[in-house]
């Protein structure tokens, strides 16, 4: 990571170079992050130019580290050094750096580990797969997906279980987990995802708010879903879980611990 | 229409009152539009302060007249007249105006008319299912989409008969047809629409270049296709022909003539 240490940004103010660094996070929040990285002061050292700034988006925050110093050398040495102390603690949840977009650096790991996905969205209604497919090269791991926004086309398309609607509904653990599961199965593919939730503002119940978003996960070895809330907005709900989707995939894929999923 | 009128905005300047009326239009192109709207002046009549912005996006174009007048009532009533001077000559291309939004306005034209819908996805990757499934309400006429990125999920989901497959390949007429019909028939809906396409910059040739898409679409009388250039971009051409296939759902339902659609 260091050797491919990039400078997005450079330009010379009162004498002083000025150097930023962005590290991209998903799925955990501005509050959350600060407490994990703890006290800044410790973290810059004895550098007097150095700066943190959190800087959230729809379920993901990006930390843009800034460097100001006379020479060059040293705002990059001092820039390496915090972008180190910060990986030291949050590096699960660092995705990338600078420009580098979520479903870019899940296609490369796709590619390179030769791992096909198939994808099967309820109430994500596309745009799972559509930031899948904004990658080039894409049709290379993404196999097909399907929208099945109806119960029918559930039971049709991907052989959920009827009985599974009707004991628990389209949105729940069951569910999510037998789309996963099945999706993988009838496409053939290495990994299959599923997304199920209510985006409201219709269609919410008291047991089930608008928000509430199921995500299954399914490979050879296991499948495993994991229970969301994200508040409410429609095409908020909708990012929220395409990027939680995008995210449970590049943890599996690197093998990294994810919490509650079950 | 007329007695809908709204006032996006409105505010005093100088003593005077300007008025902005937006007619939202999609599939005709800026130069296009000019040239069938004629001369400006003719249309503006004796009324010194109006004039006509046009406004280019992806696929689109957006109308802003412009009205400043001392009399809140002169500067209404030249909008009306320049809006019906407008809508004259181009009322085909205009399916909203102001705030309106192309999936919303067919949301509500699927409800109305009680018209259920089915989706064939290749090249838009799920872009045209998310657009449609943005609308709150879309679960009771969106029943499913299918996300055929590999010719294996157009045979096994879409059963495209492996022979189109192999003589005109996956972007041609013939896949687009069969695409929309078997969607249709398989989702048992009213209506099936399909898109496939080269999105590039990998997978083009000669032949198919980048920015070629066809879009199908299939009700219980027909099955037409309309082929496309939306040029290079993938993310251009994902928009372009999520935002045609809305475009030929709109103007079948209303029962407009599509050009080259056949």
């Amino acid at each position: 990571m260091m050797e491919n240490f990039a400078i997005p940004f450079l330009k010379k103010k009162n004498n002083s170079i000025i150097l930023h660094r962005t590290l991209k996070t998903v799925g955990i929040f501005e509050s959350k992050l600060s407490q994990i990285i703890g006290g800044l002061n410790f973290m810059f050292g004895k550098h007097k130019n150095t700066s943190l700034a959190f800087l959230p988006e729809i379920y993901s925050v990006k930390l843009r580290i800034t460097v100001k110093d006379k020479k060059f050398l040293n705002a990059r040495n001092q820039i390496q050094k915090v972008e180190k102390k910060i990986r030291e603690k949050i590096s699960d949840y660092i995705y990338g750096v600078d420009n580098d977009r979520l479903e870019e650096v899940i296609g490369k790991l796709l590619t390179e580990k030769k791992i096909s996905i198939s994808v099967a969205e309820s109430c994500s209604g596309g745009l799972f797969s559509h930031k899948i497919t904004n990658v080039s090269g894409s049709s290379n791991y993404f196999n097909r997906g399907f929208i099945v926004y109806s119960n029918k086309s559930k039971i049709e398309d991907l052989k959920v279980p009827k009985k599974i609607l009707e004991k628990f509904g389209a949105v729940s653990f069951e569910c999510a987990f037998w789309m996963a599961k099945n999706v993988r199965k009838i496409s053939k593919t290495n990994i299959g995802v599923s997304v199920t939730g209510i985006t409201g503002p219709l269609g919410a119940t008291k047991e089930k708010p608008v928000g509430l978003v199921y995500i299954g996960y399914s490979d050879d070895n296991e499948t495993a879903v994991k229970k969301y809330f994200f508040g409410e907005g429609r095409e908020r709900v909708k990012i929220s879980a395409s990027l939680a989707a995008l995210e449970i995939l590049r943890k599996k894929i690197l093998n990294i611990k994810i919490e509650t999923l079950q």
